[in-house]
């Protein structure tokens, strides 16, 4: 049974439609990564084959090799600082055409080849969403970047060239679509309602009961003990598979506490809210492994990425994003790539997703893993 | 050298950043399509293995197979006809929701399994692109159809899950997001300039001088002697390689005569339109292979799309697109897809654009095929 959805945040439609999981050959299988370490350019005994480092995490002393996390420049980045500083756009006619400006990083996320990001130790993923935090507050101080993109390709499906685990840092000089369509969504709601429509989202998810009107205004009660499209929760956070879902499986990571901005993440030295955020994130990939492990033998390629808001301090802010201390709300979207974006997609906008988030959740719920993780 | 530009029509920015492609192994090779034709359920003897036809067309009395082109609805469609017809969206809680509701069809091009779009004959694409129009005015007919989405999928690569050459139609009961953007666009430029902003791009792609102005209004005379974004024209339509492109190659194909809507493409039996249209197709399809041989020996993964306008007959039409008989104009874009989407274009709806559109249109202007096609 097919079905429209609208995202809420954003206003668009995504169709879902269950039974076209069921076309032979739907999901492609991952390929088997190399164990090759003398040639990849991340390992250990290879940093002069990287740019020089940004940030680096050492070891103890003495220790082989002497770093844990390294933040060096994309050797191939989409964008440069560069001298002249970010220009305004230039008109060409019609077009507009400005010069490309902002930081291309990459986060090689620990000296071993073969370890994936879920598979890290709880306190070294800590760590290492501490380093995200600490460049994304480094960047933007700099107030000709607008928005920071923090993004991990896993798997080649996933668009990752190299198999060693890391995570790459892009930096506007603009809002990109997505993230302005969620601003302007957020904006918009929270106009209306005097309230975050994330908060509102996580409100209505964990109900266990909601009571709704049709249009004529009779009441309806849909019970909803599940929690449906949760799939894990701590102190901390809440994952979940959003109502309007583009992609099977997708989940996305929301913190329980209010905050547009991923630099506030963990301030104050909060380890708890540090942990909770390692322990979703492993808890969830793992899940998603194990419940895709007769289609993915070895690990399902995925891409997360983080919205957190633009910088405040951009050097050519409007006023417009002004309530956006109180209408936006930081979170990690995790993308697993299971299916190829065909001619529709492309011609449209629209997604057909085949798997509804209701039952990606409930198989996500289920899929048991290993190590016990703290939830509430 | 990185460059942002952005789409006139949408207001989307994109990333120009040639450097990238000479990333190992950024271009991933085509799988070898099987000759497997009794497996195939789309090929002549396997009709009873796909839903009742919707139109055929017969080849000669007593021939073998019986027809040239089948159009058949979709065995796992994204959206079905239902007998309730369409209902208004249904809210719960933040959520809206909707029943699907419309059209799935698959277009097969040939019986023969193995011949490729751009190697059909020109009279044979000429039918085929009527079967595209006849099926586009058929389906508007239906007052619960808000637009139509005409798409084909050529290659594993770009979607396709069956290699026998075929396109596929979906209907919608709203406008999907890109187009919507267009339609906006076009619209507010309409209103502001007073003409269409495919006809204005086209005047600015064709000329050969430029005259453009500086923010402090000093005049710059860009000599842009080679029509530098232009891949092929022919005496109804453009082919261009867009300012903004997304993708590397991507080209859009524009018809001269100004026209909202893809029903009234060769009205009145303008056979000359038709065959341009064929022709330019075939053309620029080929020389994608041609200029791509040493990647793709095969031939290269893509898809093409349809944009024309939505149905102005729909049941809950506002009044909002009254202008759009002037301000629309509608065209073909072809996506090849020679990168995989990553967790930059996933996070932000921003793209990565390694080969500039200029150097890609150069390359495919260069590539020269072996049949002449009727330029002008």
């Amino acid at each position: 049974m097919t079905e429209f959805r609208r995202d809420p945040i954003t206003g668009k439609w995504v169709i879902i439609a269950a039974g076209r999981a069921k076309r032979p050959d739907y999901f492609k299988k991952e390929q088997k990564q190399g164990d090759v370490v003398a040639s990849c350019s991340f390992c250990p005994g290879n940093e002069d084959k990287t740019p020089k480092e940004i940030r680096v995490d050492p070891m103890e002393a003495g220790q082989n090799p002497y770093w844990q996390i390294r933040v060096v420049p994309n050797l191939y980045p989409a964008a440069e600082i560069i001298k002249e500083g970010l220009e305004r756009p230039q008109k060409l006619g019609l077009y507009s055409t400005m010069k490309g400006y902002g930081a291309h990083e990459v986060i090689i996320e620990s000296p071993r080849h073969n370890i994936p990001f879920e598979d890290q130790p709880v306190e070294h993923l800590m760590l290492l969403l501490m380093r995200f935090k600490e460049r994304v507050i480094d960047l933007y101080k700099d107030d000709q970047i607008k928005q920071v993109v923090l993004y991990k390709n896993h798997g080649r499906e996933a668009g990752a060239s190299i198999s060693h685990p890391h995570s790459q840092l892009i930096t506007l000089p603009f809002v990109p679509d997505d993230l302005k369509e969620e601003l302007n969504g957020a904006r918009a709601y929270y106009a209306k309602e005097k309230s975050c429509i994330w908060c509102d989202i996580l409100m209505q998810e964990m109900r266990t009961n909601l009571q709704i009107f049709d249009e004529t205004g009779t009441s309806i009660v849909r019970a909803d003990p599940l929690k449906e499209r949760v799939v894990f929760e701590n102190r901390g956070f809440v994952a979940l598979c959003p109502f309007a879902s583009k992609f099977p499986y997708e989940m996305h990571i929301i913190p329980k506490r209010h905050s547009h901005y991923f630099g506030n993440f963990g301030e104050k030295e909060n380890f708890q809210e540090i942990k909770d955020l390692a322990e979703i994130f492993k808890t969830v990939i793992k899940k998603l492994n194990k419940a895709l492990f007769g289609i993915y033998p070895e690990s399902v390629p995925y891409n997360f990425f983080l919205h957190t808001s633009p910088n405040l301090k951009f050097r050519w802010n409007e006023d417009k994003f002004k309530t956006l201390e109180f209408d936006f709300h930081w979170h990690f979207e995790i993308h697993p790539r299971t299916s190829i974006e065909a001619g529709f997609e492309r011609g449209s906008g629209s997604y057909i997703n085949v798997v509804a988030p209701e039952i990606a959740a409930k198989e996500l719920r289920d899929a048991e893993i290993e190590e016990k993780p703290s939830s509430v």
